[in-house]
Protein backbone atom coordinates (compact mmCIF):
# COMPACT_ATOMS: atom_id res chain seq x y z
CA UNK A 1 0.00 0.00 0.00
CA UNK A 2 1.51 3.42 -1.20
CA UNK A 3 0.57 6.60 -0.03
CA UNK A 4 0.25 8.45 -3.38
CA UNK A 5 0.26 7.00 -6.65
CA UNK A 6 1.50 9.41 -9.10
CA UNK A 7 -0.08 8.03 -13.11
CA UNK A 8 2.76 9.32 -15.77
CA UNK A 9 6.10 11.12 -15.15
CA UNK A 10 5.79 14.24 -16.78
CA UNK A 11 6.79 17.48 -14.86
CA UNK A 12 4.23 17.62 -13.48
CA UNK A 13 4.26 13.81 -11.92
CA UNK A 14 7.76 14.22 -11.10
CA UNK A 15 7.44 17.04 -9.35
CA UNK A 16 4.82 15.54 -7.11
CA UNK A 17 6.76 12.50 -6.30
CA UNK A 18 9.86 15.30 -5.28
CA UNK A 19 7.50 16.77 -2.70
CA UNK A 20 5.09 13.95 -1.34
CA UNK A 21 8.56 12.04 -1.23
CA UNK A 22 10.53 15.31 0.93
CA UNK A 23 6.90 15.19 2.91
CA UNK A 24 7.79 11.64 4.26
CA UNK A 25 4.71 10.12 2.14
CA UNK A 26 5.75 6.73 0.25
CA UNK A 27 5.66 6.89 -3.58
CA UNK A 28 4.44 5.09 -6.56
CA UNK A 29 5.17 6.68 -9.77
CA UNK A 30 3.77 5.06 -13.31
CA UNK A 31 4.96 5.88 -16.62
CA UNK A 32 4.54 3.04 -19.56
CA UNK A 33 6.84 5.38 -21.53
CA UNK A 34 9.95 7.20 -20.92
CA UNK A 35 10.67 9.95 -18.48
CA UNK A 36 9.44 13.33 -19.24
CA UNK A 37 6.56 12.89 -21.33
CA UNK A 38 5.91 15.84 -23.81
CA UNK A 39 8.74 17.34 -22.63
CA UNK A 40 10.93 14.54 -23.91
CA UNK A 41 9.43 15.87 -26.96
CA UNK A 42 10.98 19.72 -26.66
CA UNK A 43 14.07 19.87 -28.44
CA UNK A 44 15.45 23.37 -26.73
CA UNK A 45 13.48 24.68 -23.57
CA UNK A 46 14.95 28.53 -22.44
CA UNK A 47 11.31 29.43 -20.26
CA UNK A 48 12.22 26.99 -17.82
CA UNK A 49 13.07 29.60 -15.04
CA UNK A 50 16.73 28.49 -13.75
CA UNK A 51 18.20 27.03 -17.13
CA UNK A 52 18.86 29.54 -19.68
CA UNK A 53 18.90 26.29 -22.33
CA UNK A 54 18.68 22.99 -21.42
CA UNK A 55 17.04 20.27 -24.36
CA UNK A 56 13.92 18.55 -22.63
CA UNK A 57 15.42 15.31 -22.81
CA UNK A 58 18.24 16.64 -20.13
CA UNK A 59 15.59 18.45 -18.00
CA UNK A 60 13.44 15.10 -18.05
CA UNK A 61 16.88 13.45 -17.05
CA UNK A 62 17.25 16.00 -14.23
CA UNK A 63 13.67 15.48 -12.91
CA UNK A 64 13.96 11.78 -12.81
CA UNK A 65 16.96 11.18 -11.05
CA UNK A 66 15.66 14.19 -8.45
CA UNK A 67 12.33 12.14 -7.85
CA UNK A 68 14.96 8.91 -7.89
CA UNK A 69 17.14 10.16 -5.29
CA UNK A 70 14.69 11.14 -2.86
CA UNK A 71 13.25 7.87 -3.02
CA UNK A 72 9.99 7.45 -4.90
CA UNK A 73 9.41 3.68 -6.43
CA UNK A 74 9.25 4.34 -9.62
CA UNK A 75 7.39 1.41 -11.76
CA UNK A 76 7.71 1.41 -16.01
CA UNK A 77 4.04 -0.41 -16.87
CA UNK A 78 1.41 1.40 -18.31
CA UNK A 79 -1.47 1.93 -16.58
CA UNK A 80 -4.86 -0.15 -17.90
CA UNK A 81 -7.15 0.80 -15.37
CA UNK A 82 -7.85 2.39 -11.68
CA UNK A 83 -10.28 1.07 -9.18
CA UNK A 84 -12.39 2.89 -6.60
CA UNK A 85 -12.55 0.82 -3.47
CA UNK A 86 -11.80 1.57 0.29
CA UNK A 87 -8.31 2.60 -1.36
CA UNK A 88 -7.42 3.21 -4.97
CA UNK A 89 -6.25 -0.25 -7.54
CA UNK A 90 -4.04 0.77 -10.24
CA UNK A 91 -4.16 -2.10 -12.37
CA UNK A 92 -0.69 -2.56 -14.85
CA UNK A 93 -0.15 -5.26 -17.09
CA UNK A 94 2.69 -5.76 -14.32
CA UNK A 95 0.21 -6.14 -11.65
CA UNK A 96 -2.01 -4.54 -9.30
CA UNK A 97 -1.09 -1.88 -6.91
CA UNK A 98 -2.69 0.06 -4.13
CA UNK A 99 -2.26 3.42 -2.84
CA UNK A 100 -4.21 5.40 -0.28
CA UNK A 101 -4.34 8.62 -2.64
CA UNK A 102 -4.08 9.20 -6.61
CA UNK A 103 -2.83 11.62 -8.82
CA UNK A 104 -3.67 11.93 -12.27
CA UNK A 105 -0.41 13.27 -14.21
CA UNK A 106 -0.94 11.69 -17.44
CA UNK A 107 -0.23 14.48 -19.57
CA UNK A 108 -1.97 14.61 -23.17
CA UNK A 109 -0.84 13.79 -26.79
CA UNK A 110 0.03 15.20 -29.79
CA UNK A 111 -3.21 15.38 -32.13
CA UNK A 112 -3.53 13.62 -35.77
CA UNK A 113 -4.52 15.69 -38.71
CA UNK A 114 -6.62 12.67 -39.39
CA UNK A 115 -5.90 12.71 -43.32
CA UNK A 116 -5.20 9.96 -45.78
CA UNK A 117 -1.83 8.97 -45.86
CA UNK A 118 -1.55 9.70 -42.48
CA UNK A 119 -1.38 6.63 -40.50
CA UNK A 120 0.04 4.50 -43.87
CA UNK A 121 3.17 6.66 -43.41
CA UNK A 122 3.57 6.93 -39.94
CA UNK A 123 6.94 6.40 -39.05
CA UNK A 124 7.96 6.35 -42.41
CA UNK A 125 7.80 10.46 -43.26
CA UNK A 126 4.86 10.73 -40.85
CA UNK A 127 6.27 12.40 -37.34
CA UNK A 128 4.86 13.58 -34.08
CA UNK A 129 7.98 14.55 -33.03
CA UNK A 130 10.42 16.96 -34.68
CA UNK A 131 13.42 16.45 -32.38
CA UNK A 132 12.84 12.47 -32.44
CA UNK A 133 12.85 12.36 -36.08
CA UNK A 134 14.41 15.91 -37.77
CA UNK A 135 17.85 13.92 -37.95
CA UNK A 136 16.45 11.53 -40.93
CA UNK A 137 15.71 14.04 -42.80
CA UNK A 138 19.39 15.93 -42.77
CA UNK A 139 19.37 18.13 -45.63
CA UNK A 140 16.03 16.94 -47.41
CA UNK A 141 12.99 19.30 -47.70
CA UNK A 142 10.58 18.87 -44.99
CA UNK A 143 7.02 20.17 -43.74
CA UNK A 144 5.51 21.48 -40.32
CA UNK A 145 2.18 21.57 -40.26
CA UNK A 146 0.52 24.11 -37.51
CA UNK A 147 0.59 27.20 -36.36
CA UNK A 148 1.08 27.63 -32.22
CA UNK A 149 4.06 27.37 -30.48
CA UNK A 150 4.79 23.92 -30.98
CA UNK A 151 4.54 24.33 -34.78
CA UNK A 152 7.13 27.16 -35.15
CA UNK A 153 8.99 25.42 -32.39
CA UNK A 154 9.56 22.56 -34.64
CA UNK A 155 9.98 24.85 -37.93
CA UNK A 156 13.36 26.29 -36.14
CA UNK A 157 14.45 23.57 -34.89
CA UNK A 158 14.23 21.42 -38.14
CA UNK A 159 15.65 24.70 -40.14
CA UNK A 160 18.96 23.91 -38.71
CA UNK A 161 18.88 20.44 -39.63
CA UNK A 162 17.27 20.61 -43.07
CA UNK A 163 17.41 22.24 -46.52
CA UNK A 164 14.14 23.36 -46.40
CA UNK A 165 11.27 23.70 -44.41
CA UNK A 166 7.44 24.55 -45.53
CA UNK A 167 5.41 25.96 -42.48
CA UNK A 168 1.63 25.19 -43.49
CA UNK A 169 -0.79 27.21 -41.48
CA UNK A 170 -4.58 26.76 -41.94
CA UNK A 171 -4.85 30.63 -40.63
CA UNK A 172 -3.61 34.10 -42.11
CA UNK A 173 -1.52 34.41 -38.85
CA UNK A 174 0.03 32.60 -35.94
CA UNK A 175 -1.03 31.77 -32.55
CA UNK A 176 2.68 31.26 -31.18
CA UNK A 177 4.66 34.02 -29.29
CA UNK A 178 5.82 36.63 -31.06
CA UNK A 179 9.40 36.16 -30.31
CA UNK A 180 9.14 32.80 -31.94
CA UNK A 181 6.92 34.23 -35.23
CA UNK A 182 9.85 36.54 -35.61
CA UNK A 183 12.37 33.90 -35.92
CA UNK A 184 10.18 31.59 -38.00
CA UNK A 185 10.03 34.91 -40.42
CA UNK A 186 13.45 35.69 -40.34
CA UNK A 187 15.21 31.89 -41.08
CA UNK A 188 15.89 31.99 -44.70
CA UNK A 189 15.16 28.24 -45.41
CA UNK A 190 11.48 28.51 -43.80
CA UNK A 191 8.66 28.99 -46.02
CA UNK A 192 5.29 30.28 -44.60
CA UNK A 193 2.19 28.59 -46.59
CA UNK A 194 -0.82 30.41 -44.36
CA UNK A 195 -4.46 29.83 -45.21
CA UNK A 196 -3.57 26.50 -46.12
CA UNK A 197 -4.42 23.10 -45.06
CA UNK A 198 -3.32 19.69 -46.24
CA UNK A 199 -5.47 17.31 -47.42
CA UNK A 200 -3.44 13.89 -48.26
CA UNK A 201 -0.57 12.44 -48.11
CA UNK A 202 1.48 10.66 -50.82
CA UNK A 203 4.61 8.38 -51.26
CA UNK A 204 5.83 4.86 -51.66
CA UNK A 205 7.74 3.19 -48.86
CA UNK A 206 7.86 6.91 -47.54
CA UNK A 207 6.45 10.08 -47.97
CA UNK A 208 7.21 11.58 -51.58
CA UNK A 209 5.03 14.54 -51.22
CA UNK A 210 2.11 16.30 -49.75
CA UNK A 211 -1.07 17.97 -51.27
CA UNK A 212 -2.21 20.93 -49.60
CA UNK A 213 -5.50 23.14 -50.22
CA UNK A 214 -5.58 27.28 -50.38
CA UNK A 215 -8.01 29.70 -51.69
CA UNK A 216 -6.12 29.48 -55.37
CA UNK A 217 -6.51 25.70 -55.24
CA UNK A 218 -4.72 22.38 -54.75
CA UNK A 219 -0.88 22.23 -55.05
CA UNK A 220 1.59 19.09 -54.45
CA UNK A 221 4.91 20.01 -52.21
CA UNK A 222 7.55 17.47 -53.03
CA UNK A 223 8.85 16.33 -49.38
CA UNK A 224 10.73 13.54 -47.36
CA UNK A 225 8.49 14.16 -43.99
CA UNK A 226 5.46 15.56 -42.57
CA UNK A 227 5.62 17.02 -38.94
CA UNK A 228 2.28 17.88 -37.51
CA UNK A 229 2.23 19.40 -34.29
CA UNK A 230 -1.56 20.95 -34.34
CA UNK A 231 -2.04 20.43 -31.25
CA UNK A 232 -2.88 18.27 -28.03
CA UNK A 233 -5.64 15.76 -27.02
CA UNK A 234 -5.90 14.30 -23.57
CA UNK A 235 -6.02 10.34 -22.91
CA UNK A 236 -8.23 10.14 -19.81
CA UNK A 237 -10.75 7.26 -21.32
CA UNK A 238 -9.55 5.11 -18.11
CA UNK A 239 -10.80 7.96 -15.73
CA UNK A 240 -14.54 8.43 -16.99
CA UNK A 241 -16.80 7.28 -14.13
CA UNK A 242 -13.81 7.87 -11.48
CA UNK A 243 -13.80 11.30 -12.21
CA UNK A 244 -15.95 14.10 -13.84
CA UNK A 245 -14.05 15.43 -17.31
CA UNK A 246 -14.50 18.53 -19.59
CA UNK A 247 -13.87 18.28 -23.23
CA UNK A 248 -11.56 14.91 -22.26
CA UNK A 249 -9.40 16.73 -19.51
CA UNK A 250 -9.88 16.13 -15.73
CA UNK A 251 -12.04 18.56 -14.35
CA UNK A 252 -10.06 20.18 -11.48
CA UNK A 253 -9.65 23.56 -9.63
CA UNK A 254 -6.35 25.06 -9.19
CA UNK A 255 -5.56 23.37 -6.24
CA UNK A 256 -6.05 19.79 -8.23
CA UNK A 257 -8.73 18.67 -6.46
CA UNK A 258 -11.31 16.89 -8.71
CA UNK A 259 -14.51 15.75 -8.26
CA UNK A 260 -13.33 12.54 -6.03
CA UNK A 261 -12.32 12.68 -2.62
CA UNK A 262 -8.33 11.64 -2.43
CA UNK A 263 -7.84 12.11 -6.12
CA UNK A 264 -5.80 14.51 -7.75
CA UNK A 265 -4.99 15.95 -10.86
CA UNK A 266 -1.68 18.05 -11.99
CA UNK A 267 -0.37 19.34 -15.67
CA UNK A 268 -1.91 19.07 -19.02
CA UNK A 269 -4.50 16.45 -18.31
CA UNK A 270 -6.44 18.75 -16.30
CA UNK A 271 -8.21 22.17 -17.40
CA UNK A 272 -6.05 24.73 -16.81
CA UNK A 273 -5.25 28.22 -18.64
CA UNK A 274 -1.84 27.79 -19.22
CA UNK A 275 0.15 24.41 -20.36
CA UNK A 276 3.66 25.21 -19.56
CA UNK A 277 6.67 22.97 -18.22
CA UNK A 278 7.09 25.23 -15.09
CA UNK A 279 2.97 25.80 -14.59
CA UNK A 280 3.15 21.42 -14.41
CA UNK A 281 5.69 21.30 -12.52
CA UNK A 282 4.15 23.83 -9.76
CA UNK A 283 0.98 21.57 -10.28
CA UNK A 284 2.43 18.80 -9.09
CA UNK A 285 3.80 20.39 -6.14
CA UNK A 286 0.49 21.70 -5.31
CA UNK A 287 -1.30 18.13 -5.88
CA UNK A 288 1.23 16.27 -3.51
CA UNK A 289 0.78 18.59 -0.92
CA UNK A 290 -3.33 18.47 -0.87
CA UNK A 291 -2.52 14.68 -1.27
CA UNK A 292 -1.03 15.36 2.36
CA UNK A 293 -3.21 17.55 3.71
CA UNK A 294 -6.20 14.87 2.52
CA UNK A 295 -3.78 11.91 4.22
CA UNK A 296 -2.75 13.76 7.70
CA UNK A 297 -6.50 14.76 8.07
CA UNK B 1 6.96 53.56 -22.07
CA UNK B 2 7.55 49.64 -20.99
CA UNK B 3 4.61 47.06 -22.10
CA UNK B 4 5.14 45.47 -18.71
CA UNK B 5 6.44 46.79 -15.54
CA UNK B 6 7.22 43.83 -12.76
CA UNK B 7 7.99 44.63 -9.25
CA UNK B 8 10.17 42.51 -7.62
CA UNK B 9 12.92 40.11 -8.92
CA UNK B 10 12.26 36.95 -7.19
CA UNK B 11 11.59 33.94 -8.96
CA UNK B 12 8.00 35.61 -9.81
CA UNK B 13 9.31 38.52 -10.78
CA UNK B 14 11.90 36.84 -12.89
CA UNK B 15 9.98 34.15 -14.36
CA UNK B 16 7.35 37.06 -15.24
CA UNK B 17 10.41 38.91 -17.29
CA UNK B 18 11.56 35.03 -19.15
CA UNK B 19 7.94 34.70 -20.51
CA UNK B 20 7.28 38.16 -21.39
CA UNK B 21 10.14 38.93 -23.00
CA UNK B 22 9.60 35.64 -25.01
CA UNK B 23 6.16 37.16 -26.10
CA UNK B 24 7.77 39.95 -27.42
CA UNK B 25 6.88 42.62 -25.03
CA UNK B 26 9.18 45.57 -23.77
CA UNK B 27 10.41 44.64 -19.99
CA UNK B 28 10.96 46.49 -16.69
CA UNK B 29 11.87 44.93 -14.01
CA UNK B 30 11.97 47.08 -10.36
CA UNK B 31 14.42 45.67 -7.70
CA UNK B 32 15.75 47.73 -4.75
CA UNK B 33 17.46 44.75 -2.65
CA UNK B 34 19.45 41.79 -4.91
CA UNK B 35 17.99 39.75 -7.50
CA UNK B 36 16.30 36.48 -5.94
CA UNK B 37 13.89 37.66 -3.09
CA UNK B 38 13.55 35.11 -0.22
CA UNK B 39 14.62 32.20 -2.47
CA UNK B 40 18.05 33.91 -2.01
CA UNK B 41 17.91 33.43 1.83
CA UNK B 42 17.90 29.82 1.70
CA UNK B 43 20.83 27.64 1.75
CA UNK B 44 19.48 24.51 -0.41
CA UNK B 45 17.45 23.95 -2.29
CA UNK B 46 16.15 20.54 -3.12
CA UNK B 47 12.67 21.00 -4.20
CA UNK B 48 12.84 22.81 -7.35
CA UNK B 49 12.43 20.28 -10.21
CA UNK B 50 15.27 19.96 -12.16
CA UNK B 51 18.08 20.31 -9.69
CA UNK B 52 18.91 17.56 -7.09
CA UNK B 53 20.52 19.99 -4.82
CA UNK B 54 21.61 24.40 -5.75
CA UNK B 55 21.52 26.97 -3.48
CA UNK B 56 18.92 29.76 -3.09
CA UNK B 57 21.86 32.20 -4.55
CA UNK B 58 22.62 29.98 -7.34
CA UNK B 59 19.47 29.56 -8.69
CA UNK B 60 18.51 33.30 -7.75
CA UNK B 61 22.04 33.83 -9.91
CA UNK B 62 20.51 31.44 -12.83
CA UNK B 63 17.57 33.25 -13.11
CA UNK B 64 18.59 36.70 -13.47
CA UNK B 65 21.32 36.03 -15.78
CA UNK B 66 18.04 33.77 -17.72
CA UNK B 67 16.27 36.98 -17.40
CA UNK B 68 18.89 39.91 -18.28
CA UNK B 69 20.15 37.54 -21.75
CA UNK B 70 16.56 37.75 -22.94
CA UNK B 71 16.50 41.64 -22.83
CA UNK B 72 14.67 42.37 -19.41
CA UNK B 73 15.61 45.93 -18.37
CA UNK B 74 16.55 45.45 -14.71
CA UNK B 75 15.90 48.65 -12.52
CA UNK B 76 17.64 48.61 -9.19
CA UNK B 77 16.06 50.82 -7.48
CA UNK B 78 13.54 50.51 -4.62
CA UNK B 79 9.61 51.22 -5.97
CA UNK B 80 7.90 54.55 -3.68
CA UNK B 81 4.20 54.55 -5.07
CA UNK B 82 2.34 53.66 -7.95
CA UNK B 83 0.12 55.52 -9.77
CA UNK B 84 -2.69 54.88 -11.65
CA UNK B 85 -3.47 56.97 -14.42
CA UNK B 86 -4.46 55.98 -18.33
CA UNK B 87 -1.58 53.99 -18.00
CA UNK B 88 0.64 53.18 -14.76
CA UNK B 89 3.43 54.79 -13.05
CA UNK B 90 5.85 53.44 -11.42
CA UNK B 91 7.50 56.02 -8.45
CA UNK B 92 11.42 55.24 -8.12
CA UNK B 93 13.82 56.89 -6.20
CA UNK B 94 15.59 57.18 -9.18
CA UNK B 95 12.60 58.83 -11.90
CA UNK B 96 9.50 57.43 -12.86
CA UNK B 97 8.48 54.98 -15.08
CA UNK B 98 5.44 54.68 -17.35
CA UNK B 99 3.72 51.12 -18.22
CA UNK B 100 0.89 50.07 -20.15
CA UNK B 101 0.73 46.52 -17.57
CA UNK B 102 1.89 46.02 -13.90
CA UNK B 103 3.02 42.60 -12.51
CA UNK B 104 3.39 43.04 -8.44
CA UNK B 105 5.55 40.18 -7.47
CA UNK B 106 7.29 41.82 -4.86
CA UNK B 107 6.94 38.98 -2.35
CA UNK B 108 6.88 38.80 1.88
CA UNK B 109 9.53 39.45 4.14
CA UNK B 110 9.90 37.51 7.36
CA UNK B 111 7.79 38.07 10.58
CA UNK B 112 9.29 39.94 13.72
CA UNK B 113 9.45 38.70 17.20
CA UNK B 114 8.28 41.46 18.97
CA UNK B 115 10.15 40.92 22.36
CA UNK B 116 12.23 43.59 23.98
CA UNK B 117 15.71 43.64 23.17
CA UNK B 118 15.01 42.44 19.50
CA UNK B 119 15.43 45.77 17.15
CA UNK B 120 18.42 46.51 19.55
CA UNK B 121 20.60 43.75 19.00
CA UNK B 122 19.19 43.41 14.95
CA UNK B 123 22.70 42.71 13.14
CA UNK B 124 24.13 42.21 16.36
CA UNK B 125 23.22 38.98 16.70
CA UNK B 126 19.42 39.39 15.81
CA UNK B 127 19.33 37.65 12.50
CA UNK B 128 16.41 36.95 10.09
CA UNK B 129 18.70 35.01 7.84
CA UNK B 130 20.77 32.19 8.61
CA UNK B 131 22.74 31.57 5.40
CA UNK B 132 23.62 34.79 5.00
CA UNK B 133 25.01 35.38 9.29
CA UNK B 134 25.15 31.65 9.87
CA UNK B 135 29.38 31.99 9.88
CA UNK B 136 29.63 34.52 12.11
CA UNK B 137 29.01 32.04 14.81
CA UNK B 138 30.77 29.36 13.49
CA UNK B 139 31.50 27.24 16.59
CA UNK B 140 29.38 28.84 18.54
CA UNK B 141 25.68 28.03 20.29
CA UNK B 142 22.70 29.91 18.80
CA UNK B 143 18.81 29.73 18.86
CA UNK B 144 16.30 29.49 15.83
CA UNK B 145 12.71 30.14 16.91
CA UNK B 146 10.04 29.06 14.69
CA UNK B 147 8.54 25.82 14.04
CA UNK B 148 7.83 25.57 10.21
CA UNK B 149 10.33 24.44 6.98
CA UNK B 150 12.40 27.65 6.97
CA UNK B 151 12.77 27.33 11.03
CA UNK B 152 14.03 23.87 10.66
CA UNK B 153 16.04 24.10 7.88
CA UNK B 154 17.39 27.20 9.53
CA UNK B 155 18.12 25.00 12.21
CA UNK B 156 19.79 22.03 10.48
CA UNK B 157 21.95 24.41 7.98
CA UNK B 158 23.16 25.95 11.21
CA UNK B 159 23.39 22.58 13.20
CA UNK B 160 26.65 22.34 10.37
CA UNK B 161 28.32 25.24 11.46
CA UNK B 162 27.46 25.75 15.28
CA UNK B 163 28.67 24.23 17.82
CA UNK B 164 24.66 23.68 19.57
CA UNK B 165 21.60 24.98 17.89
CA UNK B 166 18.69 25.30 20.46
CA UNK B 167 15.48 25.39 18.77
CA UNK B 168 12.41 27.23 19.84
CA UNK B 169 8.63 26.13 19.39
CA UNK B 170 6.13 27.76 21.08
CA UNK B 171 3.72 24.50 19.74
CA UNK B 172 4.08 21.14 20.99
CA UNK B 173 4.71 19.82 17.35
CA UNK B 174 6.22 20.98 14.07
CA UNK B 175 4.22 22.42 11.01
CA UNK B 176 7.68 21.32 8.52
CA UNK B 177 7.81 18.73 6.43
CA UNK B 178 7.88 15.10 8.24
CA UNK B 179 11.47 14.77 6.19
CA UNK B 180 12.96 17.86 7.71
CA UNK B 181 11.16 16.80 11.18
CA UNK B 182 13.19 13.74 11.02
CA UNK B 183 16.23 15.40 10.21
CA UNK B 184 16.37 17.73 12.95
CA UNK B 185 15.56 15.20 15.56
CA UNK B 186 18.16 13.33 13.73
CA UNK B 187 20.84 16.06 14.64
CA UNK B 188 22.74 15.69 17.62
CA UNK B 189 23.56 18.97 18.27
CA UNK B 190 19.91 20.36 17.52
CA UNK B 191 18.13 20.38 21.38
CA UNK B 192 14.35 21.08 20.53
CA UNK B 193 12.61 23.28 23.08
CA UNK B 194 8.84 22.85 22.45
CA UNK B 195 5.69 24.65 24.04
CA UNK B 196 8.52 27.36 24.69
CA UNK B 197 8.06 31.19 23.97
CA UNK B 198 10.79 33.96 23.67
CA UNK B 199 10.51 36.90 25.84
CA UNK B 200 13.22 39.49 26.12
CA UNK B 201 17.06 39.14 24.45
CA UNK B 202 19.71 40.21 26.57
CA UNK B 203 23.24 41.34 26.00
CA UNK B 204 26.17 43.97 25.92
CA UNK B 205 27.10 45.43 22.51
CA UNK B 206 25.70 41.89 20.95
CA UNK B 207 23.45 39.40 21.99
CA UNK B 208 24.07 37.38 25.14
CA UNK B 209 21.30 35.26 26.05
CA UNK B 210 17.56 34.50 25.56
CA UNK B 211 15.37 34.47 27.80
CA UNK B 212 12.64 31.44 27.32
CA UNK B 213 9.60 31.27 29.15
CA UNK B 214 7.63 27.50 29.33
CA UNK B 215 4.86 25.61 31.67
CA UNK B 216 7.84 25.12 34.20
CA UNK B 217 8.80 28.86 34.42
CA UNK B 218 11.36 31.38 32.77
CA UNK B 219 14.93 30.19 31.76
CA UNK B 220 17.97 32.33 30.36
CA UNK B 221 19.72 30.51 27.59
CA UNK B 222 23.58 31.55 26.91
CA UNK B 223 24.00 32.36 23.26
CA UNK B 224 25.48 33.92 20.72
CA UNK B 225 22.59 34.20 18.40
CA UNK B 226 19.31 34.64 17.94
CA UNK B 227 17.66 33.24 14.27
CA UNK B 228 14.33 34.37 14.22
CA UNK B 229 12.07 31.98 11.56
CA UNK B 230 8.33 32.48 12.54
CA UNK B 231 7.00 33.15 9.23
CA UNK B 232 6.15 36.04 6.45
CA UNK B 233 4.57 39.48 6.12
CA UNK B 234 3.64 40.99 2.74
CA UNK B 235 4.48 44.75 2.36
CA UNK B 236 1.68 45.91 0.12
CA UNK B 237 1.46 49.40 1.64
CA UNK B 238 2.01 51.17 -1.54
CA UNK B 239 -0.34 48.91 -3.62
CA UNK B 240 -3.80 50.11 -1.20
CA UNK B 241 -6.34 52.18 -3.26
CA UNK B 242 -4.81 50.77 -6.55
CA UNK B 243 -6.14 46.68 -6.01
CA UNK B 244 -7.84 45.01 -2.79
CA UNK B 245 -5.60 43.67 -0.37
CA UNK B 246 -6.81 40.86 1.85
CA UNK B 247 -4.53 40.05 5.36
CA UNK B 248 -2.19 42.34 3.35
CA UNK B 249 -1.79 40.01 0.71
CA UNK B 250 -3.15 41.25 -3.08
CA UNK B 251 -6.02 39.56 -3.43
CA UNK B 252 -5.79 37.17 -6.66
CA UNK B 253 -7.31 34.39 -8.25
CA UNK B 254 -5.04 32.19 -9.26
CA UNK B 255 -4.65 33.46 -13.33
CA UNK B 256 -3.10 36.23 -11.32
CA UNK B 257 -5.41 38.86 -12.31
CA UNK B 258 -6.29 41.50 -9.37
CA UNK B 259 -9.12 44.00 -9.06
CA UNK B 260 -7.88 46.37 -11.12
CA UNK B 261 -7.47 45.60 -15.13
CA UNK B 262 -4.19 45.39 -16.11
CA UNK B 263 -2.59 44.42 -13.07
CA UNK B 264 -1.74 41.07 -12.22
CA UNK B 265 -0.10 39.60 -9.05
CA UNK B 266 2.42 36.95 -8.91
CA UNK B 267 4.19 34.58 -6.09
CA UNK B 268 4.07 35.44 -2.39
CA UNK B 269 2.89 38.43 -2.14
CA UNK B 270 -0.85 37.34 -3.65
CA UNK B 271 -3.50 35.42 -1.66
CA UNK B 272 -2.43 31.46 -2.60
CA UNK B 273 -2.58 28.77 -1.00
CA UNK B 274 0.90 26.85 -1.24
CA UNK B 275 4.35 29.66 -1.40
CA UNK B 276 6.77 27.69 -3.00
CA UNK B 277 9.82 29.01 -5.61
CA UNK B 278 8.15 26.70 -7.93
CA UNK B 279 4.65 27.86 -7.77
CA UNK B 280 6.06 31.73 -7.63
CA UNK B 281 7.22 30.94 -10.75
CA UNK B 282 4.70 29.64 -12.64
CA UNK B 283 2.65 32.16 -11.20
CA UNK B 284 5.06 34.40 -13.12
CA UNK B 285 5.32 32.54 -16.19
CA UNK B 286 1.21 32.86 -16.14
CA UNK B 287 0.97 36.86 -15.61
CA UNK B 288 3.46 37.55 -18.53
CA UNK B 289 0.97 35.55 -20.03
CA UNK B 290 -2.30 36.89 -19.15
CA UNK B 291 -0.36 40.42 -19.84
CA UNK B 292 0.13 39.82 -22.88
CA UNK B 293 -3.63 38.98 -23.87
CA UNK B 294 -4.46 41.75 -22.02
CA UNK B 295 -2.51 44.20 -24.18
CA UNK B 296 -3.25 42.36 -27.46
CA UNK B 297 -6.61 42.74 -26.49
Amino acid sequence: MFDVAIIGAGPAGMSAAIYARRAGLSVAVFEGEMCGGQMILTPDVENYPGFTHISGAELSFSMSEQMKSLGAKLIESRVQAVKANEHYTVCTSDGDFESKTLIIANGAKRKRLGIAGEEKFSGRGVSYCAVCDGMFFKGKTVCVVGGGNTALEDAVYLAGICEKVYLIHRRDEFRAKGMLVEKVKAAENIEILYSAVPTEIFGDSRVKSLRVKDASGERDIETSAVFVAIGLVPENGIFEGLVSLADGYILASDDTHTSREGVFAAGDTRTKSLRQIITAAADGATAATEAEKYLHG
